[in-house]
Order: structure tokens, then C-alpha cells, then sequence
């Protein structure tokens, strides 16, 4: 595990992100087509020194604002959705610690994760009940599976969650190594898109978890930053719905200017001066500069209500959770359309498999369901017409 | 190579779709995922005497107008794109002689067809131009490649085009066994979708073409029903898109009455019941329902028509052209968007690659750009404004 | 009141739509900026014959299915959504009392309506309980205010509702001549379109309605055919829909044809030969083909159900009331894009009120809210989804 | 004339226009119905001190940047689309002298407009020819008609634009007070929205405008910041169509939570309870909050991009004018599409004309014929897939 790229003064994570993702860009395809993993893919993020860029400096880390994740996120997406998401969830998880555990233990993962310069992965579904932990004396004996435990796989240290068997309605959020004992990664993830975040299950046979390693939730209970998670994970969503579509229409460009024919009834010597087709493009980038726009005002505010700490109101909280609302919605929803008609300015040829433009619509479609766009169109809907603001939730 | 199906008078076409269309789907997912040819399945197309279905009965076939090609068309793409392309394309390619040669060699190529049980593939694609025929006294020798050949890895006979060496602005068309001599069928298809089409390429080297197996284009020369094949190929196109849309939905529903949870804050006890997942169906429904009327009546119009024979006016021609077209850019989009919508009413898990959820737009994606919606637009506008009816040409 | 239109064997009623709609066009405009009543066009519309269009022949009607009615509101509505909504409703609220009542009173209302030529107007609406009926031995006496009352201002007989002052949940209907002591028409109707409807409100004072007079629901309840009038009343809506954004196309096209600038970077020489204004109006006809294909199939069913009578069954009736409510959302949504959208291709000018083009939207505008759109989504959705039958009720 | 406003270091020009906004909303449906002129609305928008909001301070001004000039425009948008064009193209015209003629005239208009308190017409509109000068020693004499002449009814001053009599091909702009002999202001505009901007025509019976009048645009020739005024243009539409959506939906929502009731098969006692109605509002807001963002982004670049003054790069004005554009057509087609669907939030009483709800949609589409969509969609379209930077022209 290389932990080369220790604190750099001068160091530009937009860039490094951009050259990241123009290495990943180079089998993307492949790899999509592939699934599975990407260990060498995850190794060169590891050595860029991203997964240190929202540790607090404190701790070791750039100590970047989510502005900064969720360019690095968006950058990502235009190639490559799985790592686009393998990086969001990494910032995420670890935040969640410091958001709802300890400040101790905030401070000692943070520091352990600037210093090894780990993955982190998530087990921490919490609509899937099916990992129960029974009470040992100072630790807990976990048995059961978890279901799309993204980044999984790939992870030096997992954020978790079970049912106390004692009582249905106690759920223990726990960050474990993942090498701990008892712990299957199944690697089993095999769908549509997302193919390398690695997403499958994973299982528990009398795996330990010391009563240490527990998020201690009474701790930060109460305050309105504990409740932020899910709107930053909308976040991260909803740049990576914007990266894919600026990826899609990047990559349809480039194919109507150097590839695309003209049609037989165009009257034009080339694709890409038809007039046709130019307007096309137009739709395309009118529908995406308002989803760009939308995300980036939401990154502002959450930039904003985020720097008030513990203190944040739920006012705050609130205001940032609608525009992220309306934000993730609308971005879903456009890198969808976007990213089914870009094959529409390429033409019949561009289908070919070799080209994989179509991942992008299969890691857009896949990422979208994680939670329903339905049910976040009637948190907005409270808002504008009854001035209420989202209620902390698991996805809102 | 079974004849079995001879002429039944009892013959329910639509029963037999619908029993192949069953069996179809036993493996569709499978075969969608591997790409390549699907022989058997071919085989029992064949078996049911499908390919006869618009052989006029006094040549040995079924004799059955277009309205019952387009059903069953619409009946396989419930479950396989493919089968539905390539059974609609099977009887477009031979009507083409019926409509451009002589009387003779049409009914002698429908009395082989229904004798020898015959499926015809097609290397017919006008816009590529890289085939070349060189005369040699009583026949052709052909060079060159040609793209989109769709059926050809199936083909017992193929429907054919090439230029004339001796002046580029000569296209011949010709029909061949195809297992002629210097006829090489590539079999390389491999795109996002349609994937058991074999859609790709087809060469020939130093292959002989017999003068009498062109199609003897004068004789039709200034009849409208000579012009009709691109009205009857974009039908085609329309209800593989219609009938798309109906397998996605009613897979969709399947899945939601039987696997997807109710969402955490819906308050139901079952998918099917929340009024959220309620509603998108009816949207779903609703634009459906609206692109089986519009083909509906297309079809009917189309029926109309041909049924003219010979005689059938400009006016005629161009009255259906004109519902065609509208019909075939209303059902690919409304076709795209439903294919894709359909996993907001199933949930995350839908995702799975197991169960293909995902051919149904990337079927209807693939076979939307065979021509420009676009461009069907204008024509469709040419109409509405200026009373223009949709001239005849390549695609339109 | 003339009644010189009576009985023809060679009468062509479409023929006569035509011409009246013809005429209605003359002032429509005006009329619509006035509002008011159209008495003129009402005496127009009576000495046409239409009123008795669907009157069974036995009773000195013409006989002629809802398809002609429906044809009829779309041919007006080309020009002049009031005199469609009027007629669609005269011919929809005789037939609720053939429907629900007994057949000695349908008989007789059908033949007095047939020999005196009367129109029938609207005081019906059932979500409007303000009506409170004392009974006083052989009749009632009526006090309270009826809203959305339309054809009031025009009618000679007027179906009514009330409830029983002895028991909130008797809700009678009625049918009583306007002319009744104690009917107090307001002719207060205004509105932002369908302006000439007359649809204001109406009230009592200690107007007397016979018992005679009250419709025996009894006697066909539990028939599936007396619970169709709502099915039939979103049809008409439904055509209604269709024909206004038919007549919003014609007037465009007729305007961008004769009075459009060319747009002056668009190269050529007048405004119906520009390509983006050409794919604009192919837009709106594929749009307005999908509705006319989906009301025209919905028509059919009607028809089909309608033509069972009291046989009809649960499962006929179900069927055409899915595909009427598919219909009626479809076309309502449809026919708001066409009519807000036909300003595009015009011009900047065609906003001069002279030419009344706005009409249209606010026209569609209104009748749409008629019932709400989003609730027969649901009831799409149940039968999509679920398989369930829309279910009988007021607006369903 | 009052010019009661001095420069006021305290003052807040955005809460003057809240109050001025409040003011008119109180008879604003009244005002759109009887369209003509607001002289009484006017003097109050004087008084308020705004009509000197974007002159330089070192004129009289208050050297706001254009962002401010938005938010005024939003602001009265959201109850009158005719004061917010009024103000915008004011604040517009007097730029036009700066951006294009030379700094003196430029000087002495915005001090002259501070002193005076002027209000600036519009009789300026390339696209009509019809306005002739022949030159006669120190002035021109001109004749003939011009449209679309913005606010001359109210104007003090108005900028011009006419033909030189001795070559087509040149266009003089000039200044002139509106009270020059020979100059007729007709006051017909009588549009279905933008009641009263006063945007009839304008005619000249042998009118004389001196040389000194004329706008010298031989001296910024040249300067990219001198062909900016159309990129104003459209942002100044862009804020009145978003201020528009704003007000539809602030007024819908008012109207929902007190006076809409509940509909019968909702299950809830309050309309805004309703969930089918809160997902409405929810997708309304969604719409809306992406087109706020994105005009924002534009108003912020615009800021930007005119701070450079006459050093303004060719790639800075593009990149703004792009944005710009996207941000036209997207709010253009929002603010349409929710001004229109807020009657279904509503209610069918909502269609009364008391309430005045489809003026939002009225002045909307009359606003966005201004210049057409589908052109600026091009415009789009040519940076998106080429990286063509719009091209100055009249309307880009």
C-alpha cells in the first residue's frame, strides 16, 4: 500500500483528478465491460493522494471543502462512474464518522487514514436488516449479509452497520478493518452499470466487532449536523449524474466532429455542419448548463451550511437539503435523457460495442435508483408549497 | 431444413407468435448477453411457418397483409429485439422484388421461399457504397464489403445491391443463395443492442452475380408501390418499437407485483399499492397507449394502400408515408423514454444484470438510429405546413 | 324556435358541423373576447339539426352513434371551443337520463326534446351540495346556488341536482324546464377561456321540481350502463382536447403560410420554406397525431361498449374507460403543448389580440381543470400496474 | 416630473423594488386587463429612484452592475411582465449609447437621465425597415413607421433607429426626446400579454433629428463590448421570464393553501395536504429552481464579463453570450411550461378571470417570440459540438 503522496503545500487536486481521469479513460471500456474490480485503477487514486483531500489538515489530510470532492467526483464521472462513486463514498463514509461518532474517534480514523492512506468501503445499507449482532461482553458476534456494499472489495476499512439482537429496533454503526475475521466479501456485484464499484454483498460469519469500534451516536445526537449524511450523498449523486453527461456529450462530440457521416439528404460535406445535428447539440447543452448550474449552486450552499459545523441550524440544513433535492432530481433526470440521445448525433455506427457509449446511460440509470427520484420530487413539492423543509431522514 | 408448416387453413398466426415469442423468452436475457446467432431459435421460426406469413397464397404462403407481419413483429420484440428485426426484414426483403422486378422473378422467388421454407437476409444497405460489380458477359463479379447486412449469418438467400463499376451512379439489386461462392458473412456483429441481428459485414471476393438474378428495375419504373419499401421498413421499425415497449412494461410490472419493496417511507405494505409507483405507471401507460394508437393506425393505413396494388396513387402512398412517419418517430420515443423509465418503477435491485432489464433500450436505442428521427421530423413538417406529401427516396 | 330541420334521410351531419363550424369562425374571436352568450350561434346551431343527433330514431332523432357526436365537438372546437363544449354536453345530458332513469321518461324527454328542437342545459355537478331540495308532498322545493352550470344561459330544460334536506346523503337529479319559477340563471360565467359556455352559476328560490320530474335512478341501478356517463363525458372533453389543437395547427399553418416573416438569419425567402420552422410544425403534428390516433381508438371502444346497452358488461365498460382515460390525458396535455407552442411559428406578431390565437391555450386551459389530470393518471396506473378496472364513480 | 430619489448612500435598491413590486401587484390583473398605458405606475417606478439604478455614479447614477438591474427586473416580473420590461430595456436603452457611440454623448445622456429622472423608449428595432431619413444639412428628416416601440408611450427620450435615404444599407441610431415634432407615438400595441409596455408603433411625419443626436458608432467600432447590447437583451427576457415562473407559482401556491379544495377521491381535508399535488408543486419548484440557477450563473458572467468595459475579450463575450443563450431558451421554455401548469395546482375555479393566473403564461409567450428559441437552440448547438463562440449579431 503506497502512501507516496504525503502533504503537498502546492498540490492542485483538480489537476490531479483530470490526470487520473485521463489514465482511467484509457480502458474505461474495457474495464466496463469487464466488471469486477479495478485494483490498479484504485491503487493510482490511492497514490494521487485524493483519498486525503477532505481530511481535515489537522489530521494530515488537504482539508478541502465538498466543492472540491464533488469536482473530483464530476471529473471522474466523465470516464469512469464506478470511481466517480468508489471516491464519493469514500469521502462520505469517513465523514460520517466525524458527523454523528466521537471527536476522538473522528480524529484517530481521520489520522489512521491520512497516514495509510486507506480506502474506505461501505456496509452501511440501512435498509437491509438482515446482519444481526449479539452483545458479547465488550464486543458484538455478527452474523448475516449486507447488500450493495459498494467500494467493498477494494476497501482497507469498512464503515458498517447491524441490528442489535437484542432489540429489533437498535441499529449500531461501526467502522471494522476489512480484513477482519468472519468478514466475506462476495465480489458478486453484477449489474447494468456502476460494474466496478464493486457493490455486491457481504457477509458476516461470527465476525467481532469490539464495542470500541462502535460510532457512539449519543455523542453528536441532537445536533443538526449529524442528520447531514444523506444530503451530501444526494451530492455526490448528483455530480456524478452531471459528470456522465458531460462525459457523454464530450465523447459524441469528438465522435460527430472526426467520425460521424453526414446524412444521405443533409446537402452538407460534413456531420458536424449540419444543421440538424448542431441544434441537437444545442438541446443537449442547454438541458446540461441548467443541471451543471442547479448541482453548483446546491455545492455552494452545502459548502456554505457545512462550514457552520455543529453549529449549523436546521434552517441551513434545510435550505441546502432542498436546492440539493431539486439538484439531484433534475440532474438524474437530465444526464438520462442526455445520455440516451448523444447516440442520436452520432449515428447508427456509434452503437458498436467497442465505442462503450452507452455505459453512460447504464452507470446513470443504475446510480439513479438508489433512491427514488419520485419520492424526492414530493420533498421539494413540501417545500414550495408549504415552506417545509426536509425532514432528516435516510435519504433526505 | 423443416418444411413442415405447409398451408394450414386453421393456420392462427398470431397463436404461433405468441407460443414462439413464449419460448423465446426462456433464454432472451442469455442470448441478448452473448450476442452472436441464435440458430435454433431461428429453427423454430422457421418450424412455425412464420416465414411464409405474407407469401401471397397462390405462390404457397399464408397470404397474410402487413397488419399481421407488424403483429407478430410487435409480439417477438415483447421478448428478443432481434427475432423481431429479423422475422420484419425477412418478409420486407422479399416483397422488395414483389414491388421493384418483374412479376416472374417475384413469384418465382415466393414459390422457392415457400417450397424451401427460405429465411432472406439482406446486403442491401444503399447508403454503402464499397461494393462494385465488374460485368462479364452473362453476369457480375463482385468486390467489396458492405455493412449492416442484418440476417445475413442466417440467410438462406439475400437480397443484395451493388454499383456498377462501369459507372458510379448505377445501383443494382440483386437476389443470391447465400451460399454463393466468394460471399463471406463476417459475422461480426457486436453492438450495444439488437445484438442476434448479425448486422455486420459481408464481403464478397470475386463473387458472380448472374445477370438474371438482378432485379429488373425498369419494369416497375414510375409506380408508386415500387417506391413503398421505405414506408413499409420504417413500419417494421415502428412496432419493434411498440412492441419493446410493451415487453418493458409488462416485464416491469411482473417485477413490481412480485420482487420490489415498498419504499421505506411509502406507508404500503407492497410495491404494487404505493400510489408513487401507481402513478408512473400510469405515465408509462398513457404514452404507451398513444404510440399503439398511432402505429395502430399507421398499420391500418398501410394495409390500405398495398392493398391498391399497382395502382396505388401518390396520394395513397404519401397519406400512409405521412402516418408512417409520425408513427415511427413518435414510437421511438416514446419507446426510449419508456424502456428507460422502467427501472424507477422496480427499485435498485432491477439493476441486476441477471435480469436484462436493460435490452429493452438498449434494443430500441440501436434501432432508432437506423435513420435519423430528425430528419422524419422535417418530413413529417414538410406535411403539416406546406401540404407537402413525404417524397420518395431512400428513407422516406 | 325553429324546428325546420327535421328528419332527412339524406342528411349529412358531418357536412353540417363543417359549415357551422364554418360560420362560428366568422366572429369567434370577438365572441371569445366579449364572452358572454352567442344566442345567434345557439339559433344557428338548433336549425342545423345537431341537437338531435343522438336521439334514437324512434323518438324522431337521428340515431347516430357517440362517434358522430364526437366528431361533431372536434369539428367545433377547430374554431370555437364554447360551441363544442355545449353541444357535447346537450347530447351527453339527454342520455344521462335514458342512462340512469326509467325508459318511459328517457322516451318522453327524447321526443319532446326531438319535436321541440330543444337544447339542454347543465346544473348537475355533483360536487357542488349546495342545493337543498324540502319535500312538500308531490315535489320538492329547491333554495341554494349551483356553480358551473353550463349551457344554462341557452337552455330550454336543464338537468339538475339537489340533496334532501331529510338526509344529507340523498342526492336527487332532476330534469325541469329553464323556465321554471324560482330559476334563477346568473350569467356570470368569466373566465380565461371557454368563455361562451355560460358555466355560472344558477340558483333557487323555493323553485318547485315535481317529483315526476326527478330521474328514477332505481330503476337501472346496478346496470354497468347507467354508471357510463362519466366515461362519456371525459370523451367529449377529450375531442374537445383534439380538435382545438387541430384548429390551432390550421390557423398557424394558414398564418405561417400568408403572413410569417422569414426569420432574418435564416436564408430564405419566406417563412414556410425555413427548415427549423418546418421541423417545429412536424413537432406539433406527431404530437397531435398520437392524440388523435389514442381519442379516435378510444372513440371506437366507446362505440363498441356503448352499443351493448344494458348488456353491457364490467369488464367493457372497464376496458373503455382505460382507454378514455389515457385519451383524455393524453390529448388534454398534448393539446396545451400544441396550443401554447404554435406561437413559435408564427412570429412575434401573431401575439396581436385581432387574431385571438391565445384562445386556444385558454380554451384547453379551462376545460382541462375539469377534472384533474393527475387522478386518472392513478387510475391509468391501477390497470397498468395491477390489472384493476377503473372503477365507477363520479369522474371515473 | 418628480426626481425626488437623489443619490441615497443607504439606499437599498432591491428592497425599493420589493415595495414598488407590492405596489403594483395591487391592481396589476386590473392593468392587464385594460392593457394601454400605467402613467400612474410609472411615476411611482420615477419616484422609486430605480430608473437611475445602472447609470454610473460619477453621472448622477447609482452604478449598479447589471445583476442588480436582474433583480429588479425578477422582482417585478413576479406580478407585472410590462413594468419589468419596461424597466429592463430602460435601463437597456440608455447602454446602448455607451457601449456604441462616444464617450460625450454617453455622458451627457446618463447625466441628463439622472438629473431629469427619465424614462427611455424604445423605437429601435432593426428588423423593421420601414423608417426613412433624408439628410438636409445638419439633421436628417425623417418618415415612415416602426413597430414594436417599447415604452415610447411613457418615454421622455427615446433611442431610434431609421434607413439613410441615400443607402439602404445604413442604419443610423440616434437619441431624440419623445417630444420632437413629427413624432407619433400610436399607442396601439394590443397584444395577449405584455399589456402595458406601450409596444405599438411609432410614426414620423417629416421629423427632424439633428446630426448631433446621432449615435457615432464609428467610435467604439471595432470593440468587442460594443456588440454586447443584444446579450443584455437577452438576459434582460431571461430575468423576466423566471421573476414570471416565480410569481405563477408564489400566487398558486397562496391559492392552494387557501382556496383550493380538497379533490373528492384525495382522501385529505386541505389541497395542500394532498400528496398528487405536492409532487405537482415539487416538480414545478424542480423546473423553476434549475432555470434560477442557471440565469444567475448567466448574470454573474455578464457582471463579469462587462466589468471589463471596452477591454472585453472576444472569448470573454462569447463564453457569456453562450451562457446566455442556453439560459434564454431554458427559462424561456420553463417559465411557459409552469405558468401553464399552475392551473392544475390550482383547481378549476382557478380559471376565473378575477384572479388574472394566465397572464403570467400571457406575457411569457408573448415574450418569447421576442427572437425565436429554435435560432438561439443553434446558436447553442454550434459551441457545444464545434466550440463556436456566438457571433455578435443583432439578435446573438
Amino acid at each position: 500500500m503506497s502512501i507516496q503522496s504525503t502533504v503537498r503545500k502546492d498540490w492542485d487536486y483538480l489537476q490531479a483528478a483530470v490526470e487520473l481521469s485521463r489514465e482511467f479513460a484509457t480502458n474505461a471500456v474495457e474495464r466496463d465491460r469487464e466488471g469486477g474490480n479495478a485494483f490498479a485503477e484504485l491503487e493510482k487514486l490511492r497514490e494521487s493522494g485524493l483519498l486525503k483531500l477532505n481530511i481535515p489538515t489537522e489530521f494530515g489530510g488537504f482539508g478541502k471543502p465538498w466543492s472540491a470532492v464533488m469536482q473530483v467526483i464530476r471529473e471522474f464521472a466523465k470516464v469512469d462512474g464506478s470511481f466517480a462513486h468508489l471516491f464519493g463514498y469514500h469521502c462520505l463514509n469517513m465523514t460520517i464518522v466525524h458527523l454523528t461518532g466521537t471527536p476522538e474517534q473522528a480524529a484517530r480514523l481521520y489520522t489512521e487514514t491520512a497516514n495509510n492512506n486507506w480506502f474506505w468501503g461501505n456496509a452501511n445499507n440501512s435498509l437491509d436488516r438482515r446482519v444481526v449482532g449479539r452483545e458479547n461482553g465488550d464486543h458484538y458476534v455478527l452474523n448475516g449479509i449486507k447488500g450493495f456494499t459498494s467500494g467493498s472489495p477494494y476497501a482497507d476499512i469498512l464503515l458498517i452497520s447491524f441490528r442489535d439482537q437484542s432489540n429489533e429496533d437498535i441499529f449500531h454503526r461501526a467502522v471494522i478493518p476489512a480484513e477482519r475475521q468472519g468478514v466475506i466479501v462476495h465480489n458478486d456485484w453484477d449489474a447494468i452499470g456502476q460494474r466496478q464499484t464493486g457493490s455486491g454483498t457481504l457477509s458476516y460469519q461470527d465476525a467481532i466487532v469490539h464495542k470500541s469500534e462502535l460510532i457512539d451516536e449519543t455523542y453528536r445526537k441532537g445536533t443538526v449536523l449529524s442528520t447531514f449524511p444523506p444530503i451530501l450523498a444526494q451530492l455526490v449523486l448528483s455530480n456524478l449524474f452531471v459528470g456522465s453527461a458531460q462525459g457523454a456529450i464530450a465523447e459524441a462530440a469528438q465522435y460527430t466532429r472526426t467520425q460521424s457521416r453526414p446524412w444521405v439528404t443533409s446537402g452538407v460535406e460534413r456531420a458536424n455542419e449540419d444543421p440538424i445535428i448542431i441544434r441537437q447539440y444545442g438541446e443537449l447543452g442547454i438541458e446540461l448548463e441548467a443541471a451543471v448550474s442547479l448541482v453548483d449552486r446546491a455545492i455552494v450552499q452545502v459548502d456554505k451550511a457545512y462550514a457552520q459545523g455543529f453549529d449549523m441550524t436546521a434552517e441551513e440544513r434545510g435550505e441546502a437539503g432542498y436546492i440539493v433535492t431539486t439538484a439531484n432530481v433534475f440532474s438524474g433526470n437530465a444526464s438520462l435523457n442526455i445520455c440516451s440521445r448523444v447516440f442520436e448525433v452520432m449515428g447508427a455506427r456509434a452503437s458498436a460495442n467497442k465505442y462503450g457509449f452507452d455505459r453512460f446511460w447504464r452507470n446513470v440509470r443504475t446510480h439513479t435508483l438508489h433512491n427514488p427520484a419520485e419520492y424526492k420530487v414530493l420533498t421539494a413539492g413540501h417545500y414550495v408549497l408549504n415552506g417545509q423543509l426536509p425532514r432528516p431522514g435516510i435519504f433526505s
